[in-house]
């Protein structure tokens, strides 16, 4: 059974506000955004455009009236909406019940069984975009999955916007790290996808990070403009960690966060209005004991439910959660922490899920075997998201009556007709007696993982492209890249 | 800070039936009572009584006019009830918004990281019992935490019992495996409480399993009755592994699960009206490819969710869950199994929880590293259930005022204020750098794990009992020992 190319959610998600709550924190996000503000560094044409919409800028500064920012995003920005694939097989609809999952995103490093812990490799993130390309319960193909160190920063978004159009169908995600990357990589687009269609339809999506508390820097906003004015997406982020970059409270986190995300989208609507914006947030704790960053804590649960619950009472699409864990190995607690902040992801309606496979070490090691693991609970949490199916076949009544008292349902008509289809089945979970798991080498799920990923890429079959357009993006890249300087940072 | 002796969720559960799902669900399994009738295996006692309420009795299948036991159940069984533990601080509410947890439940075998798996004996029972004890997470001492195997199975009720008296305060389980050591049960609790106390209020909660599908046999009846009629509860479970003991799907598996509760909890209240019924259910499948029982899979969650949604609606009060796995080890695939059914359970609203801690292998095994680990798991549940705090100190909004944009929470007043309570700390994960970990001799969470288990043994003090009372339990056990041959099963 092929896989939806996205997932579309048959459960309503959980909310843990009430409507009094949820008002609560709309009037807290409001006051700080009139009494605080947010700054909005280095970039004059923001302060411009915000103070032409009725903002009050003092400095970087900015001040906004109660109601503003919600009724210049209600007035423009789309609910949900499309982002394309190169096959249009693979599109992902980002909103409403809707669910995209996404690889890791930023690693500096990556582990395997063998290898070990070391430095990310372009080679290691054309791994990564293949075994995205390779599950139907990876929808997208991410956008950093591991940070190709032996490429010089300045040309590397050029061969991993490439890798992405090149070694998977998938949609993708644009570099950010500096407006002209931006540009590179909606040059990129126009030449995969066609002028004439990327001015119509969104291609690529970013990730725009607020420098939480309550601060967008230039080369954030920089990147954002020139996708929004593209038409393309901007996932506005909030980055807390509560406790450093917001307070030890879920209601205090929360109020932030909105205010945070209702400034970032608010200006990208008065630039570009209608462009396709995201309500985003990496949300999760720090220990109070070390300040080191903890995973799949009840506090950040809480805070990703929140929020879930506060971008659809905007009418944004909600980006948030993943399979995080601090851990430093595919053990117990990165399984733990993982697990418990992909339930709430799924169950708070997230849309849009980056990070959904591969993380450890809060965000500093793409695993090869974790993600091979998280594949697996993304099937499960696929699965899941389809509900109870209520039809006759479901009821089952038949098959209870042919069973009845005593017996078992093991050869019975029914469950011979849904033998197949029946349970999902697990990649890497073990199931089998004790002894026969002994006899088979006591293997651990790490283990297990371990030959799944490597099966998948000796299995792994380059999508077509057409010849033209390859080479067209090559030219795009090589003139590009001979154009700048050797390395730098 | 001390945890609450049970939890009281402040988020409303998870559904993932509508209106029309439910009604349909209940429809089928009164149609199921209807037509195919329920099996109740050598207790014409059963029969005679059925038959007088009014259910059509051939042989030993039983057939209920539709609606009969929801009437008679919601006319006598309280939708919840207190058991008392021997002390009051430790009492738990099982019913409503409250969750209680309970240990493992019936595995024949231990495994720790330096001893290995090998057979339980009555040493690793009390050291169970002290290890729940010892957790404010864990609120209930369970019953068969793992069989003792180096005692005889006739005496081996009485020393578990007794273990469960002396080794902690907090409440209990009865046996159940025959009616008379349901008697010798309700004899010590009447030593250990008083008679008096025990006639007015539930002291032993006992676990009755359905031979589903839909057969009740002698054994547990008998012990079942002997609970009931001594105002004791009775947790009426269903015991499904989806594929062999109901339908492959949901929908038909909770209609018969609701049958079979149906039926069992309405003889229990006809014989004993008013006693403390539990609408339960241990749910999960099988592997279609090799008949192995799977856990922590989409579908078991769906049918926790649906039957918890089932009895709040036929208003008794829900156990089902745990922290199950199939794994053999304390590895990543026990987490995600286990962390797969914890959230399900609790957001489903269960009750009772028992296996909350420790099981391996599908319940053979009760692991101590894997104890320790879902003991910080209940820890995590039980902050969740708290929900968003949105108090003054909650919302936090002088804090935000007092850092502002671009600036960190870390020392502000506020965080110093909450610096103790804020966050959840975790027994178990490791959240130090890559290079303080690697320095600390690269534990995995199993390693940790081991020495949380030992360090509490170690610190664990005997609660203290009435000299008399002891003796009176000791006196009772040397004497039915003695009237017992010396081995039987």
């Amino acid at each position: 059974m092929e896989a939806a190319s996205y997932i579309t959610r048959r459960i309503k998600p959980l909310e843990v506000l009430d409507e009094e709550g949820l008002e609560l924190i709309e009037r807290n996000a409001d006051q700080l955004l009139e009494e605080v503000g947010i700054e909005f560094r280095d970039d004059p044409e923001a302060l411009a455009v915000l103070k032409e919409a009725g903002a009050e800028v003092e400095h970087e500064r900015v001040r906004f009236p109660r109601g503003l920012c919600r009724s210049v995003i209600q007035a423009h920005a789309p609910r949900e909406f499309v982002q394309h694939a190169r096959n249009p097989s693979r599109n992902v609809r980002i909103g409403g019940p809707h669910t995209v999952f996404a690889p890791g995103y930023g690693p500096p490093f990556v582990r395997d069984l063998e290898g070990g812990r070391r430095y990310a490799t372009l080679e290691d993130f054309r791994n990564f975009v293949k075994l995205s390309y390779l599950s139907p319960y990876m929808h997208h193909s991410g956008g950093t999955v591991c940070e190709p160190v032996d490429v010089p920063v300045n040309k590397r978004h050029l061969d991993m916007v490439y890798a992405h159009m090149r070694y998977s169908d998938k949609a993708f995600m644009g570099s950010v790290t500096h407006p002209e990357r931006a540009e590179d990589t909606v040059a990129m687009a126009k030449i995969l996808f066609g002028e004439d269609f990327l001015r119509k339809r969104t291609v690529v999506t970013a990730l725009i990070n607020a420098n939480s508390p309550m601060t967008f820097d230039a080369t954030m906003l920089g990147a954002a403009k020139v996708y929004a004015r593209n038409n393309q997406a901007c996932i506005v982020s909030p980055f807390i960690l509560s406790g450093a970059m917001s307070p030890v409270t879920a209601a205090g986190t929360l109020a932030q966060i909105l205010a945070e995300v209702l400034a970032g989208v608010c200006l990208l609507q008065l630039i570009a209005p209608g462009a396709p914006c995201v309500f985003g947030t990496f949300s999760s704790s720090i220990s109070m004991q070390s300040g080191a960053p903890t995973f799949g804590s009840p506090e950040a649960a809480l805070v990703v439910y929140g929020a879930g619950q506060l971008a659809r009472r905007l009418g944004l699409p909600y980006r948030s959660g993943g399979a995080l864990s601090a851990s430093k190995i595919a053990d117990a607690q990165a399984a733990f922490e993982s697990a418990n902040t992909l339930q709430p992801t799924l169950l708070a309606g997230a849309n849009f899920v980056l990070h959904a496979a591969g993380w450890l070490e809060g965000g500093l090691v793409m695993s090869y075997e974790k993600f091979a693991m998280d594949l697996d609970q993304l099937g499960m949490l696929q699965t899941f998201s389809e509900g109870v199916d209520l039809s006759e076949n479901g009821q089952a009544l038949d098959a209870i009556r042919e069973v009845g008292p005593g017996s078992h349902f093991l050869g019975c008509a029914h469950t011979q007709a849904n033998f197949a289809t029946a349970f999902y089945q697990s990649s890497i979970n073990d199931n089998n007696s004790f002894e026969q798991w002994r006899e088979e080498g006591r293997l651990d799920a790490d283990q297990r993982a371990n030959q799944v990923w490597k099966r998948m890429l000796e299995e792994y079959e380059m999508p077509p492209i057409d010849p033209g357009l390859n080479e067209a993006l090559l030219d795009y890249i090589a003139q590009r890249k001979a154009a700048m300087p050797d390395s730098d940072v």
